[in-house]
Parts: C-alpha cells; structure tokens; sequence
C-alpha cells in the first residue's frame, strides 16, 4: 500500500517533524544497508520512546504498511532493507543506557545504544558484554539482537542470545510485552527473549533490553601461530577446542587472506599456510599456564612458528594481521560475497579443502578467515562484476559453497543471519517441519506480516 | 477419551508387549512425581527409538489421547503427572550416548540417558555437561530439558537452556523436526531447539539432543562463610557477584536450614544466621588469587568466620550441610511445599527479610537454601497437613511468598519449571500478551492440544 495522505498525518501526529523523513533523497541512506542491497521507504521515522513504536505499529497495521527496524545499518544481509516499501523505523535516537546494575551484572538498554559504547560504559563498573562484532564502534545492541551477532569473543563468551536476558517489544499487532527478568536463571514458560533474538526484526520490535554483563578479565595473553598450510591449522583449532583451556578467541586467516592482509598491514603480516590468533584471559597467575596449554595444543604438524605476546604492543602487531583484512578486501573487491558459514570445528579441514576446490572450479578466489573456535568461517567469494566469466559463475559458486557447509553438517550464519541475502538457501539448510513452525510463530507475533516482510523465511 | 480396544491394539503394534502397561497397578507410578500429585494414566510405553515416539504421537492424534512426556519422575511440579488420563510416554529406555565429541565439544544423547550417567561419560574425556540438579543421579537429560534444570554450577555454567544446541523431537501433530548443529553459533531462523527448554513437554516430544560440553577444571577450591544473619549473607552474595572472579557455586543456607541441616549432619554443621558456600575452579595456579578475590567479598559486615579447603575431605565437611538439608527437610515435614523462586541478586536480602514476616504471619516456618549467586532460593513452607491452622494457611502464605517474589521483579521459577504447582500464578508473573503469544506457540506445535494438556499455561 502507498503512503496515503492520511497516514502520512497520523505519522506526523506521533513523532516530531524532525523525527519522519519522507523526501526520497533523505530517506534513501536508510534504505541500505552494508549487503550493498537498496530500496527506498516511503517514510523513515526516529522514535525515542516506546510509546511511540507501540503507536506506530497501530498506524502502520491499520494502513496495511509494512514496518523495517533498522539500527545503523551495518547488517551484510539485506534483513534492513525495506524491499516492499513502507516505513522504516530507525533506532538509532532510542539510545539511552537506561540501567547499569553491578550487583545483577545487568545493563538495561534501548535498542539504538552503539556497541561500543556499551562496552565504555559498562568498563567503568569493571564489565564487557560479549558480543563484539567488528561493527562494534557503529552497530546497535538491537541489531545485534536482531541477527544474533558474535565476533571472536564468542568462543569464549557466546553470542548475543546467551547474553540477552529479557525484552519488551512491540509485536506486528501493535500489542507491546515485557519477558524475562534481570536474572541469570528463569523456568516460566517458553523463552519469548531468546525467540526475538535472530529474528532479524520480523517477529516484534525490541524496545528494550535486559543484557547480561560479565566481569573483565585481568590480564590477556596473545598468540600467533604460523602453518605450513590450512589443513594444520584447523587440526590446531580442533586441537585446541579438545582440550581444557577454553581460549577467549580463536581466529584464523587462510593464505591468501594473509597476502592481502599484508598489502595494507606492512611486513609485520607473515606469509604461510595459515595463521592463528589464540587469545586467553584470566587472572595475571594463571596467564602462564593457560598460555602454555594452549601452545602445546597449538603446536604440531605443519607449525611454521608460534609467537607469544603479553605486552600491549606486541599484542597489536598480532592482532594487526586480522584487523588489515577488511580494508584490504574492500579495496580489492568492492562486490566481494561474504558469507559466515559455521561447520562443528572437527569439519573446518573439509570445508577449507572443499572451498579450495570450489574456488578452482569456478574461477573465483574464495578468501576465508574467522572465528574458527566456533567453526565460524567468513566465506569471501572475491568476484569482480566486470568480469563476465566470474559474474556469470557467482550464483552457481556461492550455491556451491552452501551446499559443501551443509554437507559437512553446517549452517548458513553464524553471526550475520539470514535477511535476504540467504533466504534462497533456506529450505536446503532447514527441516521443512521446522520451517513450517517459523512460519506459525512468525503469524502468532505478526499475523498480518507488517514487521520485515520478505526476510528470513523462505517462500 | 478413553482407550478403546482398537487403540490398545494400535499402541501394541507399535511396541513390543513388555514396552506397554496397562494395568493400574503397573501405571501408577508413573503417574507421579515428586510434587507428590498422582494420576493414573491409561497406559505407559516406553519407546527406544524416535520412529516409535512418531508412530506415538499419529496414534494418539488419530485417537484423541493426550501425551505425557515422562523421564525418571523427580520433578517437583507435577509437569509429567497424567492428570487427563491418556498415554505416558515413559523415556527411561531411550537412554543411549550416540556420541561424545571432544573436538566438538558436545555429546549427542537419546532423552531417557540418566544425567549422572551422562556426566560420568564425558568426564572420561575431561569435560562435564553443567546442569547438576540434587537428583542427577536419578533424573534425565530429556527432563532437565523439559523443566531447563539448573544446579549449583549454573551461577558460573549456566543452566539448561545455555547447554543445548541442537534437538530432534516430534510435534503433537507427529511430525518430526532437528533444528540447530553441533556448533556453538547459529543465526539461522527462529531458535526452536532453545524453545523447547523449559517447555515442559508441551510443545514437542525431544528424541534426540545435542549437548554443549564444558572441559573440567583442573583444580576447585571451596570457602564456608557464616554470617550474624541473612542479610549480612545477602549483602555478600551481592558483593561476590559485583566483583571479577565468578564463582562456581555460590550457596547459601539461612539460620533454619542450618540448624535442621545439624539434626542430621552432625555438628560439624555451624549454627548461625546464614552461611554460604563458595567455589571456584580453574587453572591450579590460578586459584590462590581467585580463591583471595572471593574471600574479600566474602569478608565485611555481620561475617562469623571464613573458612577455605581445598582438600577433598575439608570440602566433603563443608558440602555436608547443603546435603544434609534435604532428608533432614524430609522428615520434619513430609509435605513440605518447596518452589524455587528467583529473584535479582541485589533483591535477596529484601527477599529473605519478607519471607520471615510471611512466616510470622502465617505461623509457618519457612526455610530458604539455594543457588544464592542466580538469586534462585529454594522457599520451603514446612507446613504440617494435619495441623488445621497451618493447612488452612499455606495457600494464602504461598500466594503472599509469590506476590513477594513477583514485587521484588523476579520470577516463579529458577529450575523447576510450572507444571501444575505454579500455574495458578503464571497470569499474575507474566504480560497477559506474552501468555497470549505462548498460547499460540502451543497451537503451533500442538494444534489439538495432546502434549502434556493442561501444563505450564494457565487456563
């Protein structure tokens, strides 16, 4: 339905001027989001209270318009992206910090809080929350809870559904709802918190969060462990996850993410097989220990070399590597796929093997790094559009690639989720009973289908 | 429904003769649990493979008889107690470990395997699975599944729900689905595997779960503090958790619980207002400090004495109060009303404070022990049937314990789940919209309403 006259002044009615865009140049940059995909709403509107989502889902179900939360937009794939037209809800002014509870190692906030000031906030009372995209400095806690985001705490720490206590949204009927508590522990009903998380905005629009805080560390150390080739390296990962000494991140870079990583990052970048950052946190005392547990799993066949870091810079120069890549990627391959498939962690030499092999086939170098303690591998088809061989083998090349992950017993997202980007898979990847429950719960929060239409779920 | 002759012979086409009880005499026990409500079901099986749970479920479908889930009966809610008549699904037979995977760290398991049975398995290979509830050597991972049990360890390893990643169950249509992998991230569409913890059997029949595993610690140590009284305890445990170093246990009993804990244990068992029990594990190195850490918190105002062991019969002395409280309970009172209520941290010491004005009120005393680091307490109402001024009291006193609860913003249930002992107050603990949305997850997955009827949601 277009934006009518009529529900155009029933927006003004609930939100200040300043707060509803409706020029199509203002609107378009919330119409995108970092998939590269774009569509233009009819109108952007800012709340800042929840009042004011509660009265704009009325709105918008009684004009029949559909309704896209958005955070900052950082998303990779397209769940932002307000492909019907309609109403786009921008958080990013509902941003306040609302509690932050040493006692209950809870903060509670609204969803347009930027990771990274979170993380500020909550450092002063001697906590992190663990999600810690490398969006963090310009993603929101709701998108975040949005797509259940990671990053390579994770490992260690979970991802954004263990760390989220309790919500209240607004559901697709305009009926508002709080479930969960500042708790670390609830048996009272089904968990309507950990349902919104991942849902990508399709099932209710979070309002406010209850997130759970863990204590800082008090001492890190670093790793840096070179291979002979990536078949090491993950035996190192899997390696490592068999034993005790569970690490606070467990990354890697393939060869060639290496090579690129060092046209940007300088000489300090090594060459080899493979690379992995192995990180520990804990208490200064058992730093020694930890570090030794975790080098002697890192070590063996295929080792080139392992480096330890405690001090800050050396730290740097490790992590330097990883931080390179995404530049790096972005200036060689602007359109560049990047899928965050996740395999069991004992599967990552198959699948890095079988990405090579499909690389070859298709005549696209595929660059793959990520948190490999989770089996979590960030999938970069580089394909040039302007070559026409490469472009016209993409598609077939990145069906290729979900099929190799779910054959090794995989998924789609790790940490990105499903949005539009890999919705077409979806049928591969789920049970159709499964997908058929979603589809049920998704018309128990939003029967008329106002709330992300066209995301997620398949057709 | 009753069970007619053409539905009996349908149930005995689907397992074998001594797979199927009939006889009154033979069901009834299990048609109880540990609430102490009863209920004679029609007939028991007692399925070993998932086909038979699917073939179940058509059956009773085509037949109109309801279902109930069933593991080993210790449950404390009367969730698994036939209280419509119809089928009781008895798990205890499926009970295989289809695989324990170190490199994964998970371990996939049939729902009737007995938790103790699972723990010691995968101790074998260094790790444990964190739900410890005081029955794990009798009860299930199907019915820690059902209720999201948690245990001491949950305040550092979280319970449950924190600790499943993927299931394979059966709807109440009898249709089947897997949702989730072996791996510790997923963002691929609604969380149902999560959906199914805590759910009590009422929304899907689980035949199959993988469980996230954690590797043992190398090294505990354990501290006993008593305190003047349970506010200086309280004001402890809030302390404790406001500082870096998460214990991995956290009890507390107060002055009552003590005292009846020493009918039974003997006097090494202190006498004092309260007193806690505080572990930590980790890296040996490591625990001097930690160990340190917690016992500055510990340390402040109305503390009796602290005392550490790190010694296996030192620590045996300081467990055997907590152990000694339950048979101690048991026999002081038969009937004892037991809900374990949760609270935030910060709210305990309001909480006990109320419950001893509640217990004046009503003139029956109340003895609180519990995971004190979740704010999960353990109320026990020793309410005497046959005396008429306490029997006339203990539902009112019961309600004033919840209304309590409900005002210090925390929750009916930390671990037990609803069942049929709290549903009375899941209308005055939840949003009337989250009921509603839970209603309608319930018609999802059971459209016909045969799973465990009559459960977890309120009339």
């Amino acid at each position: 339905m277009p934006l009518t006259a009529s529900a155009l002044d029933a927006l003004r009615a609930i939100f200040p001027a300043d707060a509803v865009l409706t020029d199509p140049a203002d609107c378009a940059p919330y119409g995108r989001d970092d998939s590269k995909r774009e569509a233009l709403p009819d109108a952007v509107v800012f709340p800042v209270r929840h009042e004011q989502v509660t009265a704009l889902v009325r709105l918008c179900r009684a004009h029949r318009l559909p309704i896209y939360a958005r955070g900052r937009g950082t998303g990779t794939t397209g769940a932002a992206v307000p492909l019907g037209g309609g109403i786009v809800v921008g958080f990013e002014r509902m941003n306040r910090i609302l509690a932050i509870d040493a006692e209950n190692r809870v903060a509670v906030v609204e969803p347009g809080v930027i990771n990274a000031d979170l993380q500020a906030a909550v450092a002063a009372h001697g906590f992190f929350w663990p999600p810690d995209p490398a969006s963090a400095t310009t993603c929101t806690v709701g998108g975040n809870i949005a797509c259940n985001a990671g990053g390579p705490r994770a490992v260690k720490y979970g991802a954004t559904r263990d760390n989220v206590l309790a919500v209240r949204a607004v559901t697709g009927t305009g009926e508002d709802f709080r479930f969960g508590k500042a708790t670390s522990k609830a048996a009272t009903g089904y968990d309507l918190a950990r349902l919104m998380v991942g849902s990508e905005g399709t099932l209710a629009l979070v309002t406010e969060a209850t997130l759970k805080l863990v204590p800082l560390a008090a001492a890190k150390a670093t790793l840096r462990a070179t291979y002979r080739d990536i078949e090491s390296a993950a035996a190192a990962v899997a390696r490592i996850m068999a034993q005790p000494v569970t690490p606070c991140a467990l990354e890697f870079m393939d060869d060639e993410a290496l090579r690129l990583a060092r046209l940007h990052g300088g000489e300090s970048i090594p060459l080899a097989g493979a690379m992995l950052i192995v990180e520990v946190d804990g208490q200064p005392d058992a730093l020694p220990a930890a570090a030794e547990a975790l080098s002697a799993a890192a070590r063996g066949e295929g080792l080139i070399e392992l480096a330890a870091a405690t001090d800050p810079r050396e730290v740097e120069t490790i992590w330097a590597a990883r931080k390179a890549l995404s530049p790096s990627l972005r200036s060689i391959a602007p359109k560049k796929i990047n899928e965050d498939v996740v395999v069991p962690v004992s599967r990552l030499p198959e699948l890095v093997a079988g990405l090579k092999a499909i690389a070859a086939r298709y005549g696209i170098p595929i660059v793959n790094f990520g948190h490999a303690g989770n089996g979590n591998v960030h999938v970069n088809l580089l394909y040039h559009p302007d070559d026409p061989a490469q472009a016209a083998n993409a598609p077939a090349c990145l069906s290729a690639v979900f099929d190799l992950v779910l054959g090794l017993d995989g998924t789609l997202s790790g940490e990105h989720g499903i949005g539009l980007a890999k919705r077409p898979f979806m049928r591969r990847a789920l049970d159709p009973v499964a997908i058929a429950l979603m589809r049920q719960i998704k018309s128990a929060f939003d029967p008329d289908g106002l709330l992300n239409p066209g995301k997620l779920l398949p057709d």
